[in-house]
Protein backbone atom coordinates (compact mmCIF):
# COMPACT_ATOMS: atom_id res chain seq x y z
CA UNK A 1 0.00 0.00 0.00
CA UNK A 2 1.63 3.38 -1.29
CA UNK A 3 2.20 6.44 2.04
CA UNK A 4 -0.40 9.13 1.14
CA UNK A 5 1.61 12.00 0.57
CA UNK A 6 1.28 15.22 2.12
CA UNK A 7 -1.17 17.02 0.22
CA UNK A 8 -3.25 13.55 0.05
CA UNK A 9 -3.35 13.35 3.83
CA UNK A 10 -4.79 16.76 3.83
CA UNK A 11 -7.05 16.43 0.94
CA UNK A 12 -8.40 13.29 2.71
CA UNK A 13 -8.30 14.98 6.09
CA UNK A 14 -10.48 17.73 4.70
CA UNK A 15 -12.76 15.60 3.62
CA UNK A 16 -13.50 13.90 6.55
CA UNK A 17 -13.52 17.11 9.06
CA UNK A 18 -15.82 19.34 6.34
CA UNK A 19 -18.54 16.22 6.58
CA UNK A 20 -18.65 15.29 10.07
CA UNK A 21 -18.68 19.34 11.13
CA UNK A 22 -18.64 21.56 8.59
CA UNK A 23 -16.07 24.11 6.47
CA UNK A 24 -16.29 26.83 8.93
CA UNK A 25 -15.80 24.73 11.77
CA UNK A 26 -12.81 22.97 11.02
CA UNK A 27 -9.68 25.18 11.41
CA UNK A 28 -6.24 24.87 9.40
CA UNK A 29 -4.66 23.73 13.03
CA UNK A 30 -6.78 21.04 13.08
CA UNK A 31 -6.48 20.23 9.54
CA UNK A 32 -2.47 20.21 10.26
CA UNK A 33 -2.80 17.71 13.10
CA UNK A 34 -5.02 15.82 11.25
CA UNK A 35 -3.26 15.09 8.86
CA UNK A 36 0.15 15.06 10.35
CA UNK A 37 1.75 18.07 8.11
CA UNK A 38 3.50 21.11 9.25
CA UNK A 39 1.61 24.58 8.41
CA UNK A 40 3.91 25.61 5.86
CA UNK A 41 3.52 22.25 4.03
CA UNK A 42 -0.24 22.97 4.41
CA UNK A 43 0.13 26.86 2.77
CA UNK A 44 2.31 25.26 -0.15
CA UNK A 45 -0.14 23.10 -1.44
CA UNK A 46 -3.48 25.14 -0.75
CA UNK A 47 -2.34 29.06 -0.14
CA UNK A 48 -6.05 29.13 1.52
CA UNK A 49 -9.24 27.01 2.68
CA UNK A 50 -11.03 27.62 0.04
CA UNK A 51 -8.15 25.94 -2.23
CA UNK A 52 -8.61 23.11 -0.10
CA UNK A 53 -12.38 22.98 -0.85
CA UNK A 54 -11.70 22.80 -4.38
CA UNK A 55 -9.55 19.73 -3.88
CA UNK A 56 -12.21 17.91 -1.78
CA UNK A 57 -14.40 18.96 -4.23
CA UNK A 58 -12.30 17.19 -6.83
CA UNK A 59 -11.69 14.41 -4.99
CA UNK A 60 -15.00 13.40 -4.22
CA UNK A 61 -15.94 13.89 -7.86
CA UNK A 62 -13.01 11.89 -8.94
CA UNK A 63 -14.42 9.14 -6.20
CA UNK A 64 -18.09 9.20 -7.49
CA UNK A 65 -17.23 9.30 -11.37
CA UNK A 66 -14.49 6.17 -10.50
CA UNK A 67 -17.53 4.06 -8.84
CA UNK A 68 -20.21 4.80 -11.85
CA UNK A 69 -17.83 3.68 -13.86
CA UNK A 70 -18.21 0.19 -11.99
CA UNK A 71 -21.51 -0.02 -13.45
CA UNK A 72 -22.58 -3.46 -14.17
CA UNK A 73 -24.20 -4.25 -17.85
CA UNK A 74 -27.67 -3.41 -18.40
CA UNK A 75 -30.57 -1.47 -20.26
CA UNK A 76 -30.61 2.25 -19.89
CA UNK A 77 -33.56 2.42 -16.86
CA UNK A 78 -31.45 -0.28 -14.94
CA UNK A 79 -28.50 1.68 -15.43
CA UNK A 80 -29.92 5.20 -14.46
CA UNK A 81 -31.22 3.44 -11.19
CA UNK A 82 -28.06 1.95 -10.27
CA UNK A 83 -26.26 5.53 -10.68
CA UNK A 84 -29.04 7.08 -8.63
CA UNK A 85 -29.28 4.35 -6.01
CA UNK A 86 -25.45 4.40 -5.69
CA UNK A 87 -25.86 8.28 -4.39
CA UNK A 88 -28.02 6.79 -1.59
CA UNK A 89 -25.61 3.78 -1.26
CA UNK A 90 -22.46 6.66 -0.44
CA UNK A 91 -25.32 7.80 2.35
CA UNK A 92 -25.99 5.16 3.87
CA UNK A 93 -21.39 4.61 3.98
CA UNK A 94 -21.34 7.83 5.40
CA UNK A 95 -23.67 7.38 8.08
CA UNK A 96 -21.67 3.45 9.14
CA UNK A 97 -18.47 6.12 8.87
CA UNK A 98 -19.61 9.22 11.06
CA UNK A 99 -22.28 7.43 13.04
CA UNK A 100 -24.90 9.39 11.46
CA UNK A 101 -26.13 11.42 8.16
CA UNK A 102 -23.56 14.11 7.62
CA UNK A 103 -25.00 15.19 3.97
CA UNK A 104 -23.48 14.89 0.64
CA UNK A 105 -20.15 16.46 0.00
CA UNK A 106 -21.29 18.84 -2.83
CA UNK A 107 -24.11 19.81 -1.53
CA UNK A 108 -22.71 20.66 2.17
CA UNK A 109 -20.38 22.72 0.42
CA UNK A 110 -22.43 24.55 -1.75
CA UNK A 111 -24.74 25.86 0.57
CA UNK A 112 -22.69 27.07 3.17
CA UNK A 113 -19.99 28.22 0.52
CA UNK A 114 -22.12 29.53 -2.58
CA UNK A 115 -23.06 32.87 -1.19
CA UNK A 116 -19.45 33.37 0.88
CA UNK A 117 -16.85 32.09 -1.48
CA UNK A 118 -17.85 32.47 -5.11
CA UNK A 119 -14.97 30.79 -6.83
CA UNK A 120 -16.03 27.57 -4.80
CA UNK A 121 -19.29 27.92 -5.48
CA UNK A 122 -18.00 27.65 -9.70
CA UNK A 123 -16.35 25.10 -8.48
CA UNK A 124 -18.88 23.41 -6.82
CA UNK A 125 -21.58 24.31 -9.66
CA UNK A 126 -19.28 22.81 -12.43
CA UNK A 127 -19.00 19.77 -10.80
CA UNK A 128 -23.23 19.52 -10.03
CA UNK A 129 -23.00 19.67 -14.26
CA UNK A 130 -20.41 16.82 -14.48
CA UNK A 131 -23.31 14.62 -12.00
CA UNK A 132 -25.75 16.01 -13.77
CA UNK A 133 -24.93 15.38 -17.40
CA UNK A 134 -24.00 11.60 -16.54
CA UNK A 135 -27.30 11.33 -14.89
CA UNK A 136 -28.98 12.68 -18.13
CA UNK A 137 -26.78 10.29 -20.50
CA UNK A 138 -28.47 7.27 -18.36
CA UNK A 139 -32.18 9.19 -18.67
CA UNK A 140 -31.54 9.70 -22.49
CA UNK A 141 -31.22 5.92 -23.16
CA UNK A 142 -33.84 4.81 -20.88
CA UNK A 143 -36.34 7.32 -23.06
CA UNK A 144 -34.96 5.96 -26.10
CA UNK A 145 -35.23 2.05 -25.55
CA UNK A 146 -39.03 3.51 -24.64
CA UNK A 147 -38.79 2.84 -20.69
CA UNK A 148 -39.46 6.19 -19.88
CA UNK A 149 -42.85 8.11 -20.30
CA UNK A 150 -42.93 9.82 -23.79
CA UNK A 151 -41.78 13.48 -24.02
CA UNK A 152 -39.33 13.26 -21.26
CA UNK A 153 -36.92 15.60 -21.00
CA UNK A 154 -33.45 14.09 -20.60
CA UNK A 155 -32.20 17.28 -18.76
CA UNK A 156 -35.02 18.11 -16.55
CA UNK A 157 -35.14 14.49 -15.43
CA UNK A 158 -31.29 14.32 -14.61
CA UNK A 159 -31.81 18.19 -12.97
CA UNK A 160 -35.36 17.01 -10.83
CA UNK A 161 -33.20 14.00 -10.13
CA UNK A 162 -30.58 15.31 -8.35
CA UNK A 163 -32.62 17.61 -6.52
CA UNK A 164 -34.71 15.31 -5.42
CA UNK A 165 -31.74 13.54 -3.84
CA UNK A 166 -29.88 16.43 -2.39
CA UNK A 167 -33.24 17.52 -0.72
CA UNK A 168 -33.90 13.66 0.54
CA UNK A 169 -30.53 14.66 1.93
CA UNK A 170 -30.91 17.77 3.37
CA UNK A 171 -33.23 16.44 5.69
CA UNK A 172 -32.44 13.03 6.32
CA UNK A 173 -28.97 15.19 7.63
CA UNK A 174 -31.41 17.82 9.75
CA UNK A 175 -34.26 15.48 10.77
CA UNK A 176 -32.02 12.83 11.52
CA UNK A 177 -33.73 10.18 9.63
CA UNK A 178 -31.91 6.54 8.61
CA UNK A 179 -30.01 7.04 5.42
CA UNK A 180 -31.36 3.54 4.06
CA UNK A 181 -35.04 5.44 3.61
CA UNK A 182 -33.56 7.77 1.01
CA UNK A 183 -32.33 5.24 -1.99
CA UNK A 184 -36.22 3.81 -2.09
CA UNK A 185 -37.33 7.50 -2.18
CA UNK A 186 -35.46 8.09 -5.11
CA UNK A 187 -36.63 4.98 -6.74
CA UNK A 188 -40.49 5.98 -6.12
CA UNK A 189 -39.44 8.79 -7.91
CA UNK A 190 -37.78 6.79 -10.96
CA UNK A 191 -40.67 4.73 -11.03
CA UNK A 192 -43.31 7.99 -11.11
CA UNK A 193 -41.88 9.05 -14.58
CA UNK A 194 -41.44 4.84 -15.65
CA UNK A 195 -43.47 4.30 -19.03
CA UNK A 196 -46.32 1.68 -18.89
CA UNK A 197 -47.88 -0.07 -21.62
CA UNK A 198 -51.33 1.01 -20.57
CA UNK A 199 -51.24 4.09 -20.00
CA UNK A 200 -52.29 7.87 -21.66
CA UNK A 201 -49.56 9.40 -23.33
CA UNK A 202 -50.70 12.59 -23.42
CA UNK A 203 -47.73 14.42 -24.19
CA UNK B 1 -45.30 52.29 12.09
CA UNK B 2 -44.28 50.79 15.75
CA UNK B 3 -40.43 50.96 15.86
CA UNK B 4 -38.94 47.34 16.13
CA UNK B 5 -37.84 46.56 19.37
CA UNK B 6 -34.08 46.07 19.49
CA UNK B 7 -35.32 42.20 20.00
CA UNK B 8 -37.11 42.68 16.82
CA UNK B 9 -33.99 44.42 14.84
CA UNK B 10 -31.78 41.94 16.08
CA UNK B 11 -33.37 39.29 14.61
CA UNK B 12 -34.29 40.94 11.34
CA UNK B 13 -30.83 41.60 10.73
CA UNK B 14 -29.49 38.25 11.41
CA UNK B 15 -32.00 36.82 9.26
CA UNK B 16 -31.04 39.05 6.46
CA UNK B 17 -27.31 38.92 6.90
CA UNK B 18 -27.54 34.88 7.57
CA UNK B 19 -29.27 34.45 3.91
CA UNK B 20 -27.35 36.83 2.17
CA UNK B 21 -23.64 35.21 3.01
CA UNK B 22 -23.95 32.70 6.37
CA UNK B 23 -24.47 31.51 9.77
CA UNK B 24 -20.81 31.46 10.30
CA UNK B 25 -19.67 34.58 8.38
CA UNK B 26 -21.77 36.91 10.58
CA UNK B 27 -19.79 37.24 13.62
CA UNK B 28 -21.76 39.16 16.50
CA UNK B 29 -19.93 42.57 16.64
CA UNK B 30 -21.11 42.72 12.62
CA UNK B 31 -24.66 42.10 14.23
CA UNK B 32 -24.72 44.75 16.45
CA UNK B 33 -23.84 47.11 14.68
CA UNK B 34 -26.23 45.72 11.71
CA UNK B 35 -29.27 46.25 14.64
CA UNK B 36 -28.22 49.21 16.15
CA UNK B 37 -27.55 47.46 19.49
CA UNK B 38 -25.12 47.03 22.05
CA UNK B 39 -23.68 43.86 22.72
CA UNK B 40 -24.61 43.58 26.61
CA UNK B 41 -27.80 44.38 24.75
CA UNK B 42 -26.97 41.46 22.01
CA UNK B 43 -26.23 38.61 24.99
CA UNK B 44 -29.29 39.88 27.20
CA UNK B 45 -31.52 38.45 24.75
CA UNK B 46 -29.09 35.68 22.68
CA UNK B 47 -26.76 33.98 25.10
CA UNK B 48 -25.31 32.28 22.48
CA UNK B 49 -25.34 33.01 18.00
CA UNK B 50 -27.12 29.52 18.13
CA UNK B 51 -29.80 30.69 20.56
CA UNK B 52 -30.34 33.67 17.58
CA UNK B 53 -30.20 31.04 15.11
CA UNK B 54 -33.74 29.94 16.67
CA UNK B 55 -35.33 32.90 17.11
CA UNK B 56 -34.13 33.75 13.43
CA UNK B 57 -35.75 29.81 12.11
CA UNK B 58 -39.10 31.01 14.50
CA UNK B 59 -39.28 34.05 12.36
CA UNK B 60 -39.10 32.98 9.18
CA UNK B 61 -41.85 30.13 10.04
CA UNK B 62 -44.07 32.09 11.39
CA UNK B 63 -44.12 34.69 8.02
CA UNK B 64 -44.48 31.10 5.99
CA UNK B 65 -47.53 30.19 8.43
CA UNK B 66 -48.71 33.77 8.00
CA UNK B 67 -48.09 33.65 3.93
CA UNK B 68 -49.37 30.07 4.02
CA UNK B 69 -53.18 31.59 5.74
CA UNK B 70 -54.01 34.14 3.10
CA UNK B 71 -54.19 30.92 0.69
CA UNK B 72 -57.26 32.29 -1.98
CA UNK B 73 -60.90 29.39 -1.73
CA UNK B 74 -60.09 26.26 -4.23
CA UNK B 75 -60.37 22.64 -4.41
CA UNK B 76 -57.45 20.66 -2.40
CA UNK B 77 -55.06 20.45 -5.42
CA UNK B 78 -55.16 24.19 -6.87
CA UNK B 79 -54.24 25.26 -2.51
CA UNK B 80 -51.56 22.72 -2.53
CA UNK B 81 -50.56 23.69 -6.14
CA UNK B 82 -50.81 27.66 -4.86
CA UNK B 83 -48.71 26.43 -1.26
CA UNK B 84 -45.95 24.96 -3.02
CA UNK B 85 -45.55 27.77 -5.55
CA UNK B 86 -45.35 30.77 -2.41
CA UNK B 87 -42.13 28.93 -1.52
CA UNK B 88 -40.57 29.35 -4.88
CA UNK B 89 -42.06 32.83 -4.88
CA UNK B 90 -40.41 33.75 -1.54
CA UNK B 91 -36.81 33.01 -3.67
CA UNK B 92 -37.93 35.06 -6.04
CA UNK B 93 -38.58 37.92 -3.65
CA UNK B 94 -34.99 37.17 -1.55
CA UNK B 95 -33.06 37.33 -5.24
CA UNK B 96 -35.08 40.25 -5.90
CA UNK B 97 -33.91 41.72 -2.31
CA UNK B 98 -30.33 40.03 -2.56
CA UNK B 99 -29.11 40.19 -6.45
CA UNK B 100 -29.11 36.44 -6.42
CA UNK B 101 -30.75 33.17 -5.05
CA UNK B 102 -29.76 32.87 -1.56
CA UNK B 103 -31.17 29.62 -0.67
CA UNK B 104 -33.96 28.48 1.94
CA UNK B 105 -33.75 29.99 5.44
CA UNK B 106 -33.94 26.92 6.75
CA UNK B 107 -32.28 24.87 4.71
CA UNK B 108 -29.43 27.03 4.89
CA UNK B 109 -29.14 26.71 8.31
CA UNK B 110 -29.86 22.78 7.99
CA UNK B 111 -26.88 21.96 6.30
CA UNK B 112 -24.86 24.52 7.54
CA UNK B 113 -25.59 23.58 11.59
CA UNK B 114 -27.05 20.42 11.76
CA UNK B 115 -23.74 18.40 12.44
CA UNK B 116 -21.81 21.26 14.32
CA UNK B 117 -24.84 22.46 16.34
CA UNK B 118 -27.69 19.97 17.94
CA UNK B 119 -30.09 22.11 19.06
CA UNK B 120 -30.27 24.46 16.32
CA UNK B 121 -30.60 20.50 14.03
CA UNK B 122 -33.53 19.89 16.30
CA UNK B 123 -35.03 23.04 15.86
CA UNK B 124 -34.82 23.14 12.33
CA UNK B 125 -36.00 19.65 11.87
CA UNK B 126 -38.89 20.73 13.81
CA UNK B 127 -39.79 23.91 11.88
CA UNK B 128 -39.53 21.07 8.32
CA UNK B 129 -42.03 18.83 10.54
CA UNK B 130 -44.79 21.28 10.39
CA UNK B 131 -44.03 22.94 6.64
CA UNK B 132 -44.07 18.86 5.85
CA UNK B 133 -46.98 19.00 7.76
CA UNK B 134 -49.44 21.18 6.42
CA UNK B 135 -47.98 19.98 2.76
CA UNK B 136 -49.36 16.73 4.42
CA UNK B 137 -53.06 18.00 4.38
CA UNK B 138 -53.13 20.05 1.57
CA UNK B 139 -52.00 16.39 -0.31
CA UNK B 140 -54.27 14.70 1.94
CA UNK B 141 -57.70 16.64 0.50
CA UNK B 142 -56.17 16.89 -2.55
CA UNK B 143 -56.53 12.99 -2.80
CA UNK B 144 -59.71 12.35 -0.97
CA UNK B 145 -61.16 14.61 -3.98
CA UNK B 146 -59.87 12.48 -6.92
CA UNK B 147 -57.16 15.07 -8.02
CA UNK B 148 -54.30 12.71 -7.06
CA UNK B 149 -53.26 9.32 -8.40
CA UNK B 150 -55.22 6.61 -6.05
CA UNK B 151 -52.64 5.29 -3.59
CA UNK B 152 -50.38 8.87 -3.32
CA UNK B 153 -49.24 8.85 0.67
CA UNK B 154 -49.87 12.06 1.57
CA UNK B 155 -46.97 12.27 4.05
CA UNK B 156 -44.73 10.60 1.41
CA UNK B 157 -45.86 13.27 -1.08
CA UNK B 158 -45.35 16.29 1.18
CA UNK B 159 -41.73 14.90 1.97
CA UNK B 160 -40.71 14.15 -1.80
CA UNK B 161 -42.22 17.99 -2.38
CA UNK B 162 -40.13 19.57 0.37
CA UNK B 163 -37.32 17.51 -0.91
CA UNK B 164 -37.72 18.76 -4.28
CA UNK B 165 -38.14 22.54 -3.10
CA UNK B 166 -35.13 22.28 -1.30
CA UNK B 167 -32.96 20.43 -3.95
CA UNK B 168 -33.95 23.13 -6.50
CA UNK B 169 -33.13 26.12 -4.41
CA UNK B 170 -29.98 24.55 -3.61
CA UNK B 171 -28.85 23.91 -6.64
CA UNK B 172 -30.26 27.45 -8.14
CA UNK B 173 -28.34 28.84 -5.16
CA UNK B 174 -25.23 26.98 -6.13
CA UNK B 175 -25.85 27.43 -10.15
CA UNK B 176 -26.98 30.61 -9.76
CA UNK B 177 -29.82 30.48 -12.25
CA UNK B 178 -32.72 31.85 -12.09
CA UNK B 179 -35.26 31.93 -9.18
CA UNK B 180 -38.80 31.88 -11.74
CA UNK B 181 -37.24 28.54 -12.75
CA UNK B 182 -38.25 26.70 -9.20
CA UNK B 183 -42.01 27.20 -9.27
CA UNK B 184 -42.26 25.79 -12.99
CA UNK B 185 -40.36 22.83 -11.81
CA UNK B 186 -42.42 22.53 -8.69
CA UNK B 187 -45.36 22.65 -10.66
CA UNK B 188 -44.25 20.16 -13.38
CA UNK B 189 -43.34 17.51 -10.06
CA UNK B 190 -46.54 17.90 -8.55
CA UNK B 191 -48.39 17.51 -12.55
CA UNK B 192 -46.36 13.93 -12.43
CA UNK B 193 -48.72 13.32 -8.97
CA UNK B 194 -52.08 14.41 -10.82
CA UNK B 195 -54.77 11.73 -11.49
CA UNK B 196 -55.50 11.74 -15.12
CA UNK B 197 -58.85 9.84 -15.83
CA UNK B 198 -57.32 7.54 -18.70
CA UNK B 199 -54.37 6.36 -16.95
CA UNK B 200 -54.33 2.94 -15.48
CA UNK B 201 -54.30 3.20 -11.97
CA UNK B 202 -52.03 -0.38 -10.72
CA UNK B 203 -51.83 0.86 -7.20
Amino acid sequence: VPVPSARQRIVNSAARLFLSRSFQAVGVDELCRAADVRKGSFYHYFPSKSDLAKAVIDANLQALENRWRTAPAGDGLTHLRWMVDQLAVIQVEFETKFGRVVGCPFGNLAVELATADDPVRVHVASAFTTIEAQLAVAVERAVAEGELRTGTDPHQMAHALLAQFQGLTLLAKVCATPADRIGPALGAFIDQQVHSGSEADDA
